[in-house]
């Protein structure tokens, strides 16, 4: 069995320039980063206004085991297989962070026969993105401090300062810092921290603007803290949102790479899914369905945040209707939901996976609620018994829904062609009514009721004395009129990990708010959120390796 | 009168392929980043081993004013002006550094009619190469830190750790701070400091490295700090510089740019030129040699810091033997180091400059130790009196050194004909028989002495108890047979800024060491060096824009 970096280093890449000869773009259109990677024009989109979209596709999952459900390889999957059969489809991908990469995971686009490649690229440093971000996240963390040294005339409160530094890495240490130490010439004390630069509320604003201009705006909205009167400071009033602008002039461009199948896939953007949205850019998939027939896209997490944030936020910023919705599960977390414990997964049990498959029907009838079309992909492993996989089928039959087995992993687009077919039937046959489950102009509770007793399950939902106070804070300064994001645990429908399969008669606890007012949604803080990971033990940094002739070790 | 930015703007740059092309470059020696930047391959050098080098211009400088003596922008003309000779020139320089762009400088690649081009791209992330510097220096920062929380087999002092995280970017507030706050699970509380990315080791060691291998290995022999018994600890025990220069994978690959006349301008690596030795990579050079007949390229600061670091540090790990030297002087500059005081230099005055001179003759004694002919360029500016030039001309032709007007900001290649032509006749009639200063393998005093002495005209050093105590532990852990790199003010050949012209009569203080042991050089600090700069009140940043149809502002 073959790895996936050996199998991604055995691709058979063809150069970029036929990618995007195939998809109509011109030499204008395009700028090459190597032999196998570009950026595309926002040109592409002004000159194609009249065109008619292609149809959109957004692949989620279940709640996930820790192992993850391979929501990414499947949409990577998908893709070849509408290839496979002649269609004209286009992925559009979120990009990996560095921090993961040296941390635990090694690097991810997918895996198997069905990952995007240059794979080595893709998981490094890409076409610069994450660097860019960086920079603009940290030009405006300097301008605080720097306002504050020479005067501090906008009268920054330095205890209720909100706006973060970012690294891409993951660095404990930075976590929580004290800045500004060693006298006068280096500027105020204050405690501060770096987050991963994939949390900062830079990203989320690259993958929610719908141009360059929205960008700047978007830019100068930021709520950066508080001045001593305890009134908003937006970053505008810094005045460094034009040059945070254009160190993104790039940034902003789509990449387009390809897959082991050489299908074009769009990579570009990778909000954190908890305190942010968890989506690639809406430039990407406004791309993706100018240049494709059918623009296959995923959500990080499971249905309940991923899709629900997609939906709700995305959408709505985007002006994007989806046609379809795949939702991916496997047999083994399903059991997972059913009570199996992790050692155990492998034996077959049909009677616990019929316990655990609550939590994949609650997410069918959540995505139903948009009014759009579903279809269940079963992400196959070898150790999946007939009978289960029979069971599942039943189960869709009977809820009217389409189910198909993925074999994406293993065999690539062939592997995917049952899924494709199913797609392609509902995308011709069933018509999707995609609408957000909520107005953005109710109150924040209104709207975090909804979601919870909507979406999550829940009875109702508790605020903190903190959570509480802030909403009357954001109420204050006007800013609650804005979508909602919560920050959940990915593993239960509810805010309690443990709580696995279809929870009911619980009550989702709010800890916390945040406004990030330039990406345009309020942060609902629903327990610790982690923004700034740490390495283990043995990173897997320490198994990585350049050597002589350029071969690369220990990325997979 | 244009602007930088302007002229800039209004370039006609050709495709960086055509550049490519007139090199005898071939598609599989590149890769395009955009349409006019390309990375180099390395087998470029492998391929031409057995090819004759073109011979080797360093420009270099008297010791500036404030305002810089427009060393670059004579660089940059100085290639313009043999392509308009109908030579096969090649310019070398090396990348600017966000911090200063959007500090004070709002960028820099030459001036007037003497840039290189898209000066937007070059001054903001061009293809990366900081921020791959940033993101291995802080994987091994972060390595660090949790090696320490993860049990500290190594047993690393946290108190003396000298490896310090960096960021491309003016942050006064990081220059001293505390990391590892927050309890248990955010690692162990100690001081840390950010330096900027320019600032690093690694830029230094990306700047000395022959090939990959060579890289790799400067980078696990970086000196990180020492253990609870004082012995050192090397970046190779932590197990990362394999990962570490994975991230370095492209940014070794030098890049290629244009002049506004279209002239080959490959700009790669920028190392301080105090705590580093402030000159581009060595394989950018290299490369150079083997594409150009003629590789003109320049070292940071005036000669006795640039230009004795090019040739003691750079040369000799790069084995490279420079055939002409040329020294840049401004006539306000000269009269400055005469006594006249900044508001007074548009004035004429001879007797000043014959005052100020000394240090102009210093310099050129100095390099003429070195076996290099040297050539004086005059860069002019429109308040040079004739009889002022006319005394510089009878000046240098008494020493029998060649000199020549620069009107290259002005005029471009045009403006340094004269110029051309004077180092053309010195590679074609006078032998370069260049050697180093001293030998590495002196003791550190030995070296510092020839130094100070030889270049510097100080009658001696004195060292201070720490550096005294320093010494000693170097020479404990024997890395004390390395080269020296001085830091030191540009403004004086002494180690005081007041110090102008030719002073004499003086001691160097030498304050502190520090080894650079990846880069191979020992750092001697004679003062307080700032490794960290600082916004000033209203940075650069402020005026920068990017406009809805793309216009860049604020860049100059």
């Amino acid at each position: 069995m073959k790895s996936d970096i050996e199998i991604a280093q055995n691709a058979d890449m063809q150069p970029i320039i036929k990618i995007t000869e195939k998809l109509g773009l011109t030499e204008d259109d395009i700028e090459f980063y190597g032999k196998y990677k570009c950026k595309i024009s926002l040109d592409v989109l002004k000159n194609r206004e009249k065109q008619k979209d292609g149809k959109l596709v957004l692949v989620t999952a279940i709640n996930p085991t820790p192992a993850g459900e391979g929501k990414s390889t499947v949409t990577v999957g998908l893709g070849q297989a509408l290839c496979k059969l002649n269609k004209n489809a286009v992925i559009a991908l979120r990009e990996p962070s560095l921090g993961p990469v040296f941390g635990i995971k090694g690097g991810a686009a997918g895996g198997g026969y069905s990952q995007v490649v240059p794979m080595e690229d893709i998981n490094l440093h890409f076409t610069g993105d994450m660097h860019a971000i960086t920079a603009a996240n940290n030009l405006l963390s300097a301008a605080i401090d720097n306002h504050i040294h020479q005067g501090n005339a906008l009268r920054i409160d330095s205890r209720r300062i909100i706006f973060k530094r970012v690294m891409d890495m993951n660095d404990r240490a930075l976590r929580n810092i004290v800045v500004g130490m060693g006298g006068k010439a280096n500027g105020f004390v204050r405690e501060d921290g770096f987050m991963i630069t994939v949390a900062s509320e830079i990203m989320a604003i690259l993958c929610l603007a719908n141009d360059l201009m929205d960008l700047k705006k978007r830019m100068g909205d930021i709520l950066i803290g508080y001045n001593l009167d305890g009134e908003p400071i937006y970053a505008k009033e810094l005045g460094v949102h034009g040059a945070m602008t254009l160190l993104m002039k790039d940034a902003i461009k789509p990449n387009l790479v390809q897959t082991l199948e050489n299908t074009p896939a769009i990579i570009h953007g990778g909000p954190f899914a908890n305190i942010a949205h968890g989506c690639n850019s809406i430039l990407a998939t406004k791309i993706a369905l100018k240049l494709g027939d059918y623009a296959v896209t995923e959500a990080g997490f499971g249905a309940d945040l991923g899709a629900e944030k997609f939906l709700d936020i995305k959408c709505r910023y985007g002006n994007l209707k989806p046609d379809c919705i795949v939702i991916v599960a496997t047999i083994r977390a399903l059991k997972h939901h059913g009570g199996v414990n992790k050692d155990e997964l492998s034996k077959p049990d049909v009677e616990k996976l019929a316990k655990g498959i609550g939590n994949l029907e609650k997410q069918i009838t959540n995505i139903k609620k948009y009014g759009v079309p579903v279809v269940v992909s079963i992400n196959k492993f070898i150790t999946d018994s007939d009978e289960e996989i029979k069971y599942i089928q039943n189960f869709c039959d009977d809820l009217g829904v389409k189910v198909a087995l993925a074999e994406v992993w293993e065999k690539g687009g062939e592997g995917g062609i049952a899924l494709a077919e199913k797609v392609l039937d509902v995308l011709e046959n069933e018509q999707s009514s995609f609408k957000c489950l909520y107005e953005k102009e109710l109150s924040i509770k209104e709207k975090m009721d909804i979601i919870s007793k909507e979406i999550y399950g829940a009875d109702g939902v508790d605020y903190s004395k903190v959570a509480e106070k802030q909403i009357k804070d954001i109420e204050k300064i006007g800013l609650d009129k804005l979508p909602i994001c919560v920050a959940k645990t990915q593993y239960s429908l509810s805010d309690n990990p443990q709580l696995l399969g279809k929870p009911s008669g619980f009550n989702i606890n709010v800890r916390e708010m945040k406004v990030s007012n330039g990406a345009g949604f309020i942060v609902v803080l629903t327990g610790n959120v982690m923004t700034m990971p740490g390495l283990p033990k043995v990173p897997a940094a320490n198994k990585m390796d350049i050597l002589e002739d350029g071969t690369i070790e220990g990325l997979f």
